[in-house]
């Protein structure tokens, strides 16, 4: 059977599109790459751009320069955002290919109405990017669920929560089967696993952050990562596709840092760390620190700092590792899911396998 | 919108499928039960039973009656075995419902042309039962994939490995993704599952093995679960999820017993298993026993007994538990999965999520 062609548009061309196309070109032959782009814009080749010209884009953009500095070959052209760049895909003339499918690689908000558009014109979207699903619950619902108000199958987002492992799938059939949530509970932050992993490992807090910022994983402010708000993103897309309507703002976070430590500039507050590090300090004989995410069977979210025993399935997770466990009325001893939750490679993998089911859904109706 | 009904037949009524008829009647508003049989034959009501029937039909189960033994109300009739049901659905007078589902709960092969004819008709069809499955890689192939060659939405069966665990699912992503597998070893088995535990637990292989047998949960003849032939059916259907032809022949068995113990009597071979209680003996400070699958990166098959330390994922798992890690080229910490694997509301809900996955598929096409 002759496969039917779709074009993809992919928006943040940072490591992880850039693994992502690589798998593409290696193994999607319905796939062409009609669009790449960053914050400052897009190139765009309607009729699909070469491989080459695929690879050489990724070069020029890897090398520090902007996407759209690229030097235009033949039938190429520039498009300033993704809104425009829709509706232009959308427009017969410019519609080369049946289907499209916009996958969205920043961590920007600013996608949201794009990706909705996107949505509305029957195209796929594909998200490694949380920040439009944990916006309102009004943007989530119209982003997630189609006119019938059931699950569109063409808008997936496994890589928003444990990269690649398969969170969001496996709480999508515990709700289809209709079984009842008592609770879910997640280890999912890349950052602040690296500094518990360092600190299990014998570390001060200290010692652990500085060494993160070190290396560049945190981001310039730790207090960025350490903030919670990543995590807590992460948290109302589970509850969401719980069903609760919730809000980041509902969260209960419990601060890792006094309020004293917010306010300061950065070096100071890094001079000063080693100040937390008694509050800290964890007996490793007896227990493990875990950052957990939980929601409650009424659909409360907290976050905290816990100290887990070590059979705990959140005790020993590697900086990459991610875990989370369910229990629920059909399942007292709890579901575990366990593995690299973070990272270029597990996040291109969810994505692949998103790209994978819309082509397949696409290729069915 | 108004709902699509859709037919169900249920073959196979036993616990699980019983479970799976609650859900479908308190949450599944679109499907109606049209037929509901065991290997004696089927009770018809063309255009779906009552909750009621359906109730009296179960109770009449229960009681130790054949189902074709009920009293047939007003409109409902006879039928002998799946296969000319099936036609009779297919054919146009009959067909009261656009789309119809067959649940086989049943454990037998005798099915697996009446489940080919289903799809072949169009029908949905959702799997409990692993002998279809693991028959031959043709049979498999007729069930599993579409005339276009890529997996049919339509047929289901999470419930084959794992019971309400989404290991199918899962595999599924890893190879939708296209990354590739180094290996995937897995504990299974529930009879087994329930011997190792009591050992574990600090029993000899004869005590677990008696009180197991005493209590109902082994075969009649223990050595039919003893044999791994249904840990082979399972790895076996996972192989193939991965693309590996193989069959179930080709599984390297590690065998529990003996030769010697093979062809005695049950009575005397029950009367002789403390014999080899010395040779199953662990030293439960450091290990504990598992019964593991393993496929490889290049399709091998094998089942053993296998000492495995106290921090390994397939320790101290109870008698209901299964669990899987599976590494890959993007997995280099394993992806693990645990929990309930076996009873009857874990199967059911793995049913009732593969049912809900076809009836939205019906609704969409």
């Amino acid at each position: 059977m002759e496969e039917t062609q779709i074009g993809v548009v992919l928006t943040g061309a940072g490591a992880v599109g850039f693994a992502l196309l690589n798998v593409v070109e290696r193994s999607f032959t319905s796939l062409r790459v009609v669009a790449v782009g960053d914050s400052r814009g897009f190139v765009v080749n309607h009729p699909g751009f070469s491989w080459p010209q695929v690879h050489e884009i990724l070069q020029h953009k890897a090398s520090g320069n902007t996407i759209t500095s690229w030097d235009l070959a033949d039938g190429t052209e520039r498009a300033e955002a993704l809104l425009p760049l829709v509706e232009d895909l959308a427009h017969a003339e410019s519609k080369v290919f049946g289907n499209y499918i916009v996958v969205d690689c920043t961590s920007s908000q600013a996608t949201a109405p794009a990706l909705l558009r996107a949505k509305q014109c029957g195209f796929g979207v594909v998200m490694a990017n949380k920040l439009p699903l944990s916006l309102t619950t009004e943007v989530y619902n119209n982003l997630v669920f189609d006119a019938a108000g059931t699950r569109s199958p063409l808008v997936q987002y496994e890589a928003t929560v444990g990269a690649g492992l398969p969170v969001v799938n496996t709480l999508k059939r515990i709700v289809a089967s209709r079984d009842r949530i008592i609770s879910v509970q997640g280890s999912f932050s890349g950052t602040i696993g690296y500094v518990l992993a360092e600190m299990n490992g014998g570390k001060t807090f200290s010692e652990a952050l500085n060494a993160a910022h070190a290396l560049g994983i945190t981001e310039p402010d730790p207090r960025d990562d350490l903030s919670g708000a990543d995590v807590a993103r992460k948290m109302v897309i589970l509850a969401r596709e719980l069903g609760f309507e919730t809000e980041t703002t509902s969260v209960e976070i419990e601060k890792l840092l006094p309020d004293a430590f917010l306010t300061l500039p950065v070096p100071v507050f890094l001079s000063k760390i080693s100040e937390l590090d008694p509050a800290a300090a964890v007996n490793h004989n007896a227990s493990r620190l875990a950052y957990l995410g939980t929601i409650t069977s009424t659909g409360a979210l907290s976050i905290a700092l816990e100290i887990v025993p070590r059979t705990s399935v959140f005790a020993n997770t590697s900086s990459t590792e991610n875990a989370m466990e369910v229990l629920t009325q059909w399942f007292p001893e709890p579901l575990v899911l366990r593995g690299t939750g973070a990272g270029i490679h597990s996040t291109a993998a969810a994505l692949a396998a998103d790209l994978a089911q819309i082509a397949a859904a696409f290729a069915r109706c």
